[in-house]
Parts: structure tokens; C-alpha cells; sequence
């Protein structure tokens, strides 16, 4: 094996966030479900937006915010996923190479715009979000450079890219890459829906293919259709090479084989806005796991980047995360 | 004079702010002066673009933010500016509209796209400004309703129009329109190098035509090229109808002939981000005027509403202004 140029590759949905604030009525009205992330389409996203207060429009996915965490570390960090040519897709694009971390996707010349997520904010400061996926569902294995794939130590994806049927294949794809360099591929769950909906082809993957698997009480307990995060645990332990489990204010529990390391939450003075914490908890992990640290290192730094992020409204750092070490 | 369907008809530069961190030697790098706003072609934005850090996206535009300012008080606004039919100019037009504004300006289908102002704030929390003007550059008179003007209490304008020639054509067309249907017309001298590159221009349209004028000591003092904020004072009396003049943290000053009326800054418990006290202002005071208030209560709501906007980040109202009357 080679020495990498790049930590991690991170694989996602390029994704433009519009947040505004809106009322439980407003919720009701558009039938959204508090707290949850839904897809849409694109007459449901104009109308939608139309119906929405003034907003903000910042660039998010869940992974392209990790990505923004590792580069905050003082990581390398390269990333795959599909813009339009259009002036959010050079927004998304501007915002991860202003980092430091490498996007050289081409972006799609024809077809639908770049995805955007529309976040309506609660006065409880909780976040209900609506993605139109757009050109992301472009995205496929043309994209993946597979020697790009090669010179990353981790290849990390977000479960999301399931709901768009050529960007699992572009996943599985990369997977293979890694595998066949040396590398190693991590996943994460998403959300316990994103769960609920490739369940099978989720477990599959990680009894056969994952090295990383990252994933929060919800989404874990779904995946194993368990009650418990304790019995769930004992699943991952069997099914998965490294498992890292968050808890929100519990912290998160890392398990390799026996190896069992559960880790306190790191302290925030008051959460703000808790958008972003997965995200950011696998960009402190794998920040750690990519130096050579160990895994309650990793964990540790995880909670870290996670507490940054919690504490503030958005899901990319303000703080360079390198100086929370 | 009929009764009017808007309290205040806007027209601005329609543009869209880009918010990136930077610090000094940013600056310096880029030849920009801290505090001021300078206007660039699309290649020198396009270059400090790609040189700025990740940012966010919000409607901003100075007219504009007055007409957030307003609608936020329960008034009634109609705003006509300039977008190009692109993904920034939507979101200029539906922040606009989703507060109430009526925005019916045709967008541009050709030409440049919509304007962006580039700001880069410091860690000392000023802000620099570099302005492509892009689509506003082709507002002309042929975008001013003069049916819609007739039907507005008072038209607002931005000084920064000046630097749009068409644009100020549509002013002036504006401007004749309004005072042949019995209504008053505004206008904010928007910063002072903007009156260096239009004083004497200012100075006669003041003299004959404008029944309101903002401005704030550094503005004032370059119209009048005097030194003093009380010699600027006695020039406004003499060549105003009325002048509204701000001083920051020692209030404001409203003239009109003998009558001098001196209203204290509302207390702000801490300055977060200044940009916006002066388009806030400008909304507070036309609501109060437009909703019969004596000069001094104008003044005060103008007040209120500048220090609302300087205790957060933007230069747009976060809290309902009719809530803090």
C-alpha cells in the first residue's frame, strides 16, 4: 500500500441548504414531520419554497459537512458529487475548495438543478428538512476516478446516496476501488428512515464490505429492528469490523470485536441547534482513525467536532476544529 | 390625493450578499479598504470569489433591507429593483416576497446575472463590501409602474442608484410621478464616497426635489464638504424639505427649517454586526411617517429599528419590529 494524498474520500449528495424559520403550523399545513428529512420533488420544492419564509442558503450534505470537519482538522480531504452548472452548484463547490478540500466532480451541463434542502427551523430550535434531490440523482460511476479512490486511506459515504439507484452503484464502485488498493470503506446510516429503506441491502453491506460503520441510536436500533441500543450493540458487534455508536448527550460507544470503548460526551455550554452533530462526529472519528490514533482517540475527537457544531446554528464549524484538539 | 394601497415604494439595487470570514491581511492582499464598499467588474468578482473563504447567502441590497425593515413594522411596501431570471435572483425575489413586500419588476432574461456583494468580515466585526452590480445595471425607467408610484405614500430611493445611469433615469421618472400624483419622495445618500462621485448631482435633486432626506455624519459632512456634523446640519436646513441624520451611538437628528428634534440611540445591551443600522433607520422612520407619527416619534422608531439590527449578524430584522414599538 502506497502512501495516501488524501485522508478521506467522502462521497455524498451535493446539497445547497435554505433555512428559514417557520411554526408548528406551518409544519401541519405541509405536512411535514417534525425533525425528520423527507424527499421531494421539484413542483413540491417550488411550492414549498414559495410558501416558506426569507432565508439563508449556506451549502450542506450531510457528508460534504464532514468533509468540512476533516478539513477543519487539518485533514486532506477529497470529494465526490454532482452539481449543476448553475449558481448554487457553484456556490456548493466554491464552499469545499475554500476549505482545502479537493472537488473536481464534473458538474452536470443538462437536466435538473442542484440539490437543495429546505430546513424549516422551530422555535424549539429543531430542524425539518425537505431535499430535492436535483442533479444529485445524476451522480453514477463515471464519477468515481478510481484512482482517487486509491489514494485515499478511507473512502467514507453517506447512506443517503441509496435513494438515488446510479449513486449506490458509483458507491459500490468505489468500494471495490478502495478494497482492491487497500484501502478501507466506512458508511454512514443517515437516518433511521434512510434505515428503514435499504434495511437488507444496508446490513448486507456492512457484514461484507464496511470497515467503519458509523450510526446514531435510532438509526442503529432500526437497522436491527431492536428495542434496545444495548441489544443492538451486540448485533453491530457480530455483523460489523468497527462500529462507532453515538448517544447524543451520552456520548458514543466504539466496539471492534471484544473491544468495547464507550466515551462521554464532550461539554457544550448550551446546544443551539444539534443539525450536523453525526456529520461532524464521523469527521472528528475518522480525523483520528487517519493519524494513526486509537479508537477511543477517534472516538473522543468525534465528540469534540460534534460539540463545536451543536453550538451554534449551522452544520459546518466555526471554529477550526484543529485548535479544539 | 387618493387613499394609498402602500405606505412606501422602494427602489434599489437588487442584490445578493455573500458573507465570508477574512482576516486583515485578506485585505490588504485584495486591495480592499476595511468599512467601505467598492464596486467590481465580474471577473475581479469572479477571482475574489475563488479567493474567499465559504460563505453564506442572504438577500441584502440597502433599499431592500429598509423594505424587510418595513414590512416588519406592518407596513406596506412594493419594491421594484433589478434581478436576472437566475437561482440568486429568485432568491432575492421570494425573500422579498415572503415578508410581505410586493416585488413585480420583470427579471432580466439576458445579460449579466443577478448582482452580488461580496462582504468579508473581519474578526474586528467590520465588513468590506465589493459589489457587482450585474443585473441591476439594466433597471431603466421602463421598469417604473408610474401607477404603482401614485399609489405609495412615499417613494424610497438609494443614492447607490447613481451608479447605474439608466437606473437613475428610473428615479427621476419615479421621482415626477410621485409628485404629480401628490406623494413625497425619499432618498438615502448611502455612503460617502457614493456622494464624492455624485455630490453636486445630490445637492440639486435635494434642493428640488426630495421632501426626505437620510443620511449620517460622514455623509452629510462630504455633501456639504464641511467639517463639522452642526455646520452639515445648518446646510441641510437650508436646502432640505426634511433631513433625517444619523450619529451611530449619539442618535439621530431631524431637521426641518427652525424645527430641530434630537432623539437619543435606543440602548442595544451589545454591537454584534453595524451593516444595516442606516437602511433600518430609514424603514423605522418612513413607517412613522407614513403612519402619521410626528417627526421625533419617526425618529425614534427609527431607532428602534437600527438597534434591533446592529445586536445580530445581517441587515435584515430577526425579531418583528411591530413587537418592540
Amino acid at each position: 500500500m502506497t502512501s495516501a494524498a488524501f485522508d478521506v474520500l467522502g462521497i455524498g449528495n451535493a446539497i445547497v441548504d435554505v433555512i428559514a424559520r417557520a411554526d408548528d403550523r406551518f409544519l401541519s399545513k405541509h405536512d411535514l414531520t417534525k425533525g425528520s428529512m423527507m424527499l421531494i420533488d421539484e413542483a413540491r420544492a417550488d411550492a414549498l419554497y414559495a410558501a416558506m419564509g426569507s432565508g439563508i442558503e449556506v451549502s450542506g450534505g450531510s457528508c460534504g459537512n464532514t468533509m468540512a470537519g476533516i478539513a477543519s482538522f487539518g485533514g486532506k480531504g477529497a470529494y465526490i458529487g454532482k452539481v449543476r452548472n448553475d449558481q448554487l452548484g457553484q456556490v456548493f463547490g466554491h464552499d469545499l475548495r475554500a476549505i482545502g478540500v479537493s472537488f473536481e466532480t464534473p458538474a452536470a451541463t443538462s437536466g435538473p438543478a442542484t440539490a437543495r434542502c429546505l430546513i424549516s427551523v422551530t422555535p424549539d430550535a429543531q430542524r425539518t428538512m425537505s431535499t430535492y434531490l436535483g442533479a444529485c440523482t445524476g451522480l453514477g460511476p463515471a464519477d468515481i476516478d478510481t484512482r482517487l479512490v486509491a489514494s485515499a486511506q478511507v473512502t467514507y459515504v453517506e447512506g443517503y446516496l441509496w435513494d438515488a439507484p446510479e449513486a449506490k452503484k458509483a458507491v459500490l464502485k468505489a468500494f471495490d476501488a478502495a478494497h482492491a488498493a487497500g484501502r478501507k470503506v466506512s458508511i454512514t446510516l443517515s437516518d433511521s428512515f434512510c434505515v428503514g429503506r435499504y434495511r437488507a441491502e444496508f446490513r448486507d453491506l456492512i457484514r461484507n464490505q464496511v470497515d467503519i460503520l458509523f450510526g446514531n441510536e435510532s438509526e442503529i436500533t432500526s437497522l436491527y429492528e431492536v428495542n434496545s441500543f444495548e441489544e443492538a450493540l451486540e448485533m453491530a458487534r457480530k455483523e460489523a469490523k468497527i462500529a462507532a455508536l453515538t448517544r447524543s448527550e451520552q456520548g458514543s460507544v466504539v466496539i471492534k470485536g471484544s473491544e468495547t470503548y464507550a466515551v462521554p460526551a464532550a461539554p457544550v455550554a448550551k446546544v443551539v441547534d444539534t443539525t450536523g452533530a453525526g456529520d461532524l462526529y464521523a469527521a472528528g472519528f475518522l480525523f483520528g482513525f487517519t493519524h494513526g490514533k486509537s479508537l477511543a482517540e477517534c472516538a473522543r475527537l468525534g465528540g469534540i467536532a460534534a460539540a463545536e457544531i451543536i453550538s451554534h446554528v449551522g452544520a459546518r464549524p466555526e471554529t477550526p476544529l484543529k485548535g479544539l484538539m
